[in-house]
């Protein structure tokens, strides 16, 4: 009797397999490959075999399972589940769930819905999600806000470093900012021909997974969620700081503001995607105007007096200038380039064609993005800006060009809203990239599950709580969450530039040199700022980023190797047909000498219902309608029962035994006493004890219980049929049978 | 197809019924009163009929039940649980479980417990409840700290009300005292006689109830809960006044200090009585010696002076001398008499002769209050003392007797730790109370279980946790405790006693008339200090104490309504043998119309095994080991069998028909599409309409459920199982049947 093999091979197995393109609602549920269909017709016929003449006993259904015939007469007002909430569709008979189905069995999880309604909206079927795609001009603004938005701390970050040396390093702005629009381009190139290659979507976790294994794809992945949380808090910061720049007054109220803010972005997004994209527009396009228009006023006024810098405040330099200084300030400046990475990762929710819209909303970013970056690092030179901590750069510099008028309001207010909505492009990213990673087995499969509102809504719930945590703990305060930032998403700039070159090398068609050379190039670069990121700022923050990102691979990597052994433990077996494992013994045989093999081992192998041996125990406190309903059911059962009574003294035991005998003894019983009054733990040992007499047997613990009609009645019950129930769900072989007795009252 | 009468009587039956004098574990099952043990008679003769032949098939286990003839082949080592948590006594076969059986099912479980047994001890038999009763010696401090205690606070709380009237009031207290010695002696001579009556322990509850009927008996219970709690937190918060009097420094840690000694108490009460006696004897020796050896300095020092009153420190008259200011001095001082009902609760854990000893030792008790309380008041008229806010004025007449010395120090360390102990007396009385309340069916059932250290765990807890907030709530201060003090008490000492008249007049025996006044007498004046009490102080925070009676009066009157509506539900009906209510149809019939009577009502009607008609259906997501179980199992049963597939989409359902196909279409499949991704509810929803179609029907729901190892990877999946048992557990008529398959790692 020899243990089935287990035919599961290797862990990487399908680990990168073909990225299934459509995220309607059926892909949460993984078909069969084909050894498992093999397998299946091989179980069909053991069935088949085993099962005979019963085929027909198990087919004669005492209802109509189609609702077809009583489609009027089922009593709809009674009950909490009417059928009120089905469907019947008049041609071809299928049940189908309305809208309604999905408000819970509860009174509170109905008022609960109805409430999500209202914020929500009602809930949009599978079929709807073609539609909840987005338009060019939508997506823009949408997955522009982060990118576009970080030129509004991007060049004050880098400016602040070189402020540490004095007055004279301010000037080292300009070169600085050439190098970071340098490796702008060249990321920009580089995630057009992402695009490109991935048009499903292939954010770097895909693209470093394909390409360079499981490893880096999960290193990648930590990367950008780690990324995404701390665009969440530097924008609501930041956003919160251009606000309380103009207010000074709403200082002490940051934290709260910011929260808020979390919270809106939230409710947003849950709403779906094509109302949180017309929600969002505006602000964008308007931060995208103020800028132009601050630049080219700064730019007018530059010319009047012939482009000569502005005399700057004087500075102490804290610091001499040092290689180590100009490469965090460069760091600092590298910051302005995150968010580039969105659109790869949202491929799938643009309009078709897909991928040419998306490479095209991309160069649009990446050109407004090179345009006001440099442009505003040049304005800030020539207006001899200087970083201070009572007010932004930005401020400075729309004071210096607008005054404090109506323009200068224009131009914070856009600066704050676009900021605070930069955040939402984390939401698309975030709970999208979590979506991917679940499919992959490298994230629970609860963020594979798209909302009512076709929103990967766990997701965004996760992201929500993430960035208010970190916001919270680092009290709103930009400055301190920026070392932290630029690591994650150089991270994985790195991998999936990498992964890239490697794509090519793979491919090699036409123009393969071309292309691997650009992304090479992008991998350099992105891992050189990764180096510098992580080297001089370590002690400021970066350990913080570099510990999140490798307790997210550990994590990641973990439920991968969970879910490889849930899908093993699961897979169908080839069955032992030839010769059936379990011979069936007659029930009259009575008690056996467990054979030597250990039982437990054949415990949850496969079997045909032939193979199944039965024994019933049904636990029984006292004699009442309740145990014997539970007796009656196991006796209906048509196999052995026993039927076991702990007691708590033997006085009470031989109490009991008249009863039982009063009653027929028609069951055999069994008394166990408990002297210490313990009942759980000692009636799951005794069923274990049973159970180990023999292999192969399946144990069904009837368990009467009581189920009262509010909630706030449970308490008054030992809920003994729970508490038996955990103790004895660790076993292996048992079966739990709960029958149910409702009060009426 | 009459609905069977449910034969339970009126509401109030058995509220009273005649005690069961042992509190042994055995209690806590109730046996079958005679008219139940007919119709158990009845329903056995039926099954007989029904079953016939059958039993012979039930009775053929295939395992020994008695464990016997494999008394060492068993796995001993394999699993959690092992047999060796068994004992099996050589001679009659029996099973007995052993303490470790009580260490619960999981490894924390385990771990817990060994953390109990450092803690709290061994587990105790319950053949160990004789050995846990109390000495005279030891029933005496343990009962008494409450009542001796409170005169470190009962003095000084009327001299402080007093003063409030200016210097001269003061004198008016020796008047007073001379009142509350009668109404001492009155309450104990009417406990003495209450004791008599009911040996086997009869507080206020228990003779109100008897007497007066139930309402009383909740209000004079409601009265004795309030007072249990405010013992706790008004000893507890006078005894840190004590130690902060002696070292100033330790005020602003009083709330930490008081919530250390309850948290010290409820560790002492769970280790169980004789433990808690040994351990809190001296404290209460100690005071009392203190007290004594105060009064006789004080007394030889005053009469050396010819007993002239010191002369006292002018003070400013606030109020004018009132008749409401003499009451409310006069019910301040009654506060010093709480603490006396404790001993006529706990006659029974006396030593044998219980109710003899029980008198002595009240007897003594009241001795001892009367002469310190007397004697303290004339003492601290006779020295002139006046309450001050930064010290007690025991300490102050300590200090003036004896100085700042050692016999100082003793005074004040006894006081500090027999008011600590005093409230322990209430954690001996509260959770006795509560568990003789709960087998009248007035509080949980759970308060009725004994712990494995033969203490009542879980109301010891109750109390501990309710002392606390309020503790906390009142930051520790005696004199903010106090108004809320005397109103509970003396509502359960004027029930009590008006019971006992009650009592007397029913019996009409020897002395009944002697004995009838002598507790007229204690209600009467129990009542007015009542009175009082409430009138005087209700603004103060009496309503407080009265809105917590009112409240647990109405709770514990609704709990008993609940309980009752469960003995009804659960009690055995007359059967209607002579007809049997649901023919048995044959399977093979097929579909059939519903007949015109409602079916839910039937549904959990008495059946016996031939009468329930089954239905398996098998909730299937996917083709995989755990499924096919389920399908194995469910086909095993040899009744019908419907497999429900829910499905996201219809390209989804018509892959599944395909699988279906493939394994052999065994079973009947329905697909229910739900494009609105909702999986528990609309599946509910289907087996309601499926269950209402037909009368009678028992849906026996199977649920395949993956079992994972570690606890952690319980959220990587979704818990359909759990949410679908949830869901379906509120239809009437639905058994559900857990089939586990358990993940190797």
């Amino acid at each position: 009797m020899s243990r089935v093999v287990n035919p599961c091979v290797g862990e990487g197995k399908g680990a990168f397999a073909e990225q299934v393109t459509d995220i309607g609602p059926g892909s949460t549920i993984a078909g069969l490959d084909d050894d498992e269909l093999v397998v299946l017709r091989q179980v069909g016929d053991h069935w088949g075999r085993a099962l005979g003449p019963r085929q027909a006993w198990l087919r004669a259904l005492p209802i109509d399972p189609s609702l077809h015939r009583f489609p009027r007469s089922l009593p709809v007002s009674r009950g909490r589940f009417a059928a009120i909430d089905f469907v019947e569709t008049g041609e071809a008979g299928a049940i189908v769930a309305t809208e309604h189905a999905g408000a819970g069995a509860s009174r509170s999880g109905r008022a609960a819905s109805r409430w999500r309604r209202v914020l929500l909206g009602a809930p949009l079927a599978g079929s709807a999600v073609a539609h909840e795609r987005m338009r060019k001009l939508v997506a823009l603004p949408i997955l522009s806000s982060d990118a576009l938005s970080s030129v509004a701390y991007g060049p004050e970050a880098m400016l602040a470093v070189l402020a540490l040396a004095g007055t004279g390093a301010l000037g080292l702005s300009l070169g600085l900012s050439l190098a970071i629009v340098v490796v702008m381009i060249a990321v920009g190139l580089s995630y057009r021909q992402l695009i490109r290659a991935y048009p499903h979507g292939g954010g770097s976790y895909i693209v470093a997974g394909k390409n360079l294994g499981e490893l880096p794809a999960l290193i990648a992945a930590a990367g950008l969620m780690t990324d995404y949380t701390l665009t969440v808090a530097v924008s609501i910061s930041s956003g919160v700081a251009a606000i309380t720049s103009a207010i000074p007054g709403l200082t002490p109220a940051s934290v709260p503001i910011g929260l808020a803010a979390i919270a809106i972005l939230l409710a947003g997004n849950l709403r779906g995607v094509r109302q949180a994209g017309a929600f969002f527009s505006a602000p964008t396009y308007a931060f995208v105007l103020a800028m132009f228009g601050l630049i080219a006023v700064g730019l007018v006024d530059a010319s009047s007096r012939g482009f000569a810098p502005a005399p700057v405040v004087g500075l102490e330099p804290v610091e001499g200038i040092t290689v180590l200084l100009v490469l965090r300030a460069f760091s600092s400046g590298a910051t302005a380039m995150t968010g580039i990475e969105a659109i790869s990762n949202a491929v799938p929710a643009f309009q078709p064609p897909t991928s040419r819209n998306a490479r095209t909303v991309l160069t649009l970013i990446v050109g407004l993005l090179v345009a006001m970056f440099a442009g505003l690092v040049v304005l800030m030179h020539l207006d001899g800006i200087v970083p201070r901590s009572d007010e932004t750069a930005l401020s400075q510099l729309a004071h210096h060009s607008f005054g404090s008028g109506p323009l200068y309001a224009f131009v914070q207010v856009a600066t704050a809203l676009v900021l605070l909505l930069a955040a939402n492009t984390a939401f698309n990213g975030f709970p999208r990239l979590l979506s991917f990673m679940a499919r992959n087995g490298h994230a629970p499969r609860l963020f594979l599950r798209l909302g009512d509102r076709l929103a990967f809504s766990n997701g965004t719930i996760a992201l929500a709580i993430a960035a208010a945590i970190l916001f919270v703990l680092f009290a709103g305060r930009t400055r301190a969450l920026i070392p932290l930032y630029a690591v994650g998403v150089f991270v994985a700039f790195s991998f999936s530039q990498a992964g890239m070159v490697v794509h090519w090398w793979r491919r090699r068609d036409e123009h393969w040199r071309r292309n691997m050379l650009l992304n090479a190039v992008g991998a350099a670069l992105s891992a050189i700022v990764f180096v510098i990121a992580t080297a001089t700022k370590f002690s400021q923050g970066a350990w913080v980023a570099l510990l999140l990102v490798a307790l997210v691979v550990l994590i990641t990597w973990q439920i991968r190797r969970h879910y490889d052994n849930v899908h093993c433990a699961l897979a169908l077996h080839p069955l032992d047909v030839a010769a059936p494992r379990h011979p069936i013994v007659p029930a009259s045989v009575g008690v056996h000498v467990p054979d030597g093999s250990p039982a437990v081992d054949r415990v949850e192998d496969d079997e045909s219902p032939d193979e199944v041996k039965h024994l019933a125990v049904v636990p029984i406190v006292r004699l009442d309608r309740s145990s014997l309903r539970a007796l009656a059911y196991a006796a209906s059962l048509g196999q052995p029962v026993l039927a076991v009574h702990m007691s708590p003294s033997d006085d009470e035991a031989a109490r009991f035994d008249d009863y039982w005998a009063a009653w027929g003894n028609h069951i055999p019983l069994e008394v166990v006493t408990s002297p210490y009054r313990a009942l759980v733990a000692p009636l799951a040992c005794y069923i274990n004890a049973l159970r180990t007499q023999r292999g192969g047997l399946t144990v069904t613990v009837v368990l009467p219980e009581l189920i009262v009609k509010h909630r706030c009645h449970q308490p008054l019950h030992n809920g003994t049929a729970r508490r038996l129930r955990r103790a004895l769900r660790r076993q292996p072989g048992v079966v739990i049978t709960t029958v149910p007795l409702h009060l009426p009252t």
